[in-house]
């Protein structure tokens, strides 16, 4: 990518939960921005989003509206970016998409910029954002892969309904209101929009994040599994995810037993991960502090907390990570991407 | 205990969330209950509850409410049991105690009925009720462990609010209904009482239940750990747990891994499910169809499913274990205790 002093940005899904969170972010860290354009489906073409105080008409995702555009921020789903991602890079634009369409693609960088920003360099147009899940865990883990090798992770997530986007969210609240208004919950939607069955999330949690496969862990699980052995660059790493929805609007939290390669010293563990980029150490028992979504959502960095040597396990080290889902699980990864291109030329 | 054809009664906290269901399960279950007395704090007394009908009113809980007793179910909190049960059993009664106050005293059984139940008969007068979140997993383990033998444990817990008793609802209720109204929550219980800093936990997880120990576990996590190896009577077992509490009225749910010691067969593992008492697998992914909190409060079985064989580890095994705290994490173990003594005869 030439140096530019602005490059034009097309966001494709803009209206969505992470669309306009992307918005938001490239307004906030003030992002280079020459032409701004909103892309969504038909159905949304006219609605008006604010970008630093300009009103922008959201236009028709297609082929021709990614002539001339530097980026082009996908987050409209697979079948969405599968279509236009390779009509954008055509156009001369790098693609940097957020849905799973091509994250496993060997050719692919799959990137979470504290991890493994070296592989940016590699992409041929298209340059994957992984899976929330995937991504808050592996900031947390990166300092302690790097200082003493990783064998193991066995995980289990409390995930936020805003990861099912907007209508996640509706349906969280609708449900909420009916149960606090004394009344009978009406799921719509969760847990997977695409399957017929419907659970009450509300005062609930679902064990269930996307459809299973035949192995009998979820997609979602799987997502855990593949995505952080291709962005730590290791096929030797294990992954044990129990992935699971819970009435929590923004933020997920992962409960994270790692077995390292090597021995650790706790005290260091913690030096560690407080001098690492993108993490911030919550962890102060006596005065009960740790991360928690209602604290950390609406912020960039990676929480880590109750960091604790196992009770057994020579190599065992258990941390409580938090993160806001929809930023650095999603659009705060995708425009730090940009950013990094940017910043690097 | 004698043979006879009705036993005498006593509830020690008839007015809690533990108390109440006690109360309910002894008249579900039909208890062959002679008198009936129902004791709490001195600002309790006068109240009324119901029990077959008739109306009962609650008794101040002195030593000399033991009188003629033949059972003492208590949960009023650990230092009422210090202080009472030891008068109950000087009165002849067996004290079937809900709290923590005994639990870890050698002499005194720690009793799940599906897997300890010859223990029963070595107590001198007092019978400890495991935890909440120890009752369910080990329930769900017990067939495992004896067909494979279990090295290990690493669970993560999602824990109701029913499990702080109804002052944990009050909060988690007013909360929910404050912030569904546009309105900022007020936090006045969650997540310790007797502690004085209060979180969110409406739309919110907190990764701390009971306080903080030396080694960076609370003691809800400890009580896992200790309490696991006594109810099995195994000094060797490792528990790794993490304990969190959810924003979820009635049911614990707990992301269960483990290692068994020799290897098994994963139909064979669904089959001892199937058939073990007190389990009732919930698992057929196709219809989307595993326990949750929802679907099996006041119930009183323990839920297994998500039943799957680990990606990487030979003996590893993933299970999703669901149950209503406040009955088998609780009420009804403690009956079933009663019920189990009285049939035994």
């Amino acid at each position: 990518m030439e140096k530019k002093a602005r490059y034009n940005v097309a966001v494709v899904g803009a209206t969505g939960a992470v669309g306009q969170k992307i918005v938001e972010t490239l307004e906030k860290r003030d992002f280079p921005v020459g032409e701004l354009r909103l892309l969504a489906s038909a159905r949304s073409v006219g609605q008006e989003l604010k970008f630093k105080g300009q009103t922008y008409k959201v236009e028709e995702a297609r082929p021709e509206a990614f002539e001339g555009m530097d980026f082009a921020l996908f987050s409209a789903g697979g079948s969405v970016s599968e279509r236009l991602a390779p009509e954008a890079v055509e156009r001369g634009a790098v693609v940097i998409d957020n849905t799973s369409a091509f994250r496993m693609v060997p050719e692919v960088p799959l990137i979470v910029p504290e991890v493994n920003p070296h592989m940016i360099s590699q992409h041929r147009g298209i340059i994957a954002n992984p899976n929330c899940s995937t991504i808050q865990m592996v900031v947390a883990l990166k300092p302690l892969y790097d200082a003493y090798g990783i064998d193991r992770i066995i995980v289990s997530t409390y995930q936020a309904v805003s990861g099912a986007g907007q209508k996640g969210i509706d349906d969280l609240m609708s449900q909420t209101k009916a149960i606090v208004g004394g009344e009978q919950p009406t799921p719509s939607y969760l847990p997977v929009g695409s399957l017929p069955k419907k659970h009450q999330q509300a005062f609930n949690v679902i064990p269930q994040i996307d459809t299973f496969t035949d192995n009998g862990f979820t997609k979602e699980e799987m997502k855990m599994v593949n995505e952080t052995r291709k962005i730590f660059g290791d096929q030797e790493i294990q992954v044990t995810p129990t992935a699971v929805r819970v009435p929590v609007v923004f933020g997920h939290s992962e409960s994270v037993y790692i077995e390292t390669k090597r021995p650790f010293d706790l005290e260091e563990v913690r030096g560690l991960l407080e001098q690492a980029t993108g993490v911030t150490v919550v962890d102060n028992l006596d005065e009960q502090e740790y991360p928690m979504p209602a604290t950390t959502a609406d912020t960039l960095d990676v929480y880590v907390g109750r960091i604790r040597r196992d009770l057994f396990h020579p190599r065992g080290l258990n941390l409580w990570v938090v993160s806001d889902n929809v930023l650095k699980g999603a659009a705060w990864n995708a425009v730090q991407i940009a950013e990094y291109m940017v910043k690097t030329r």
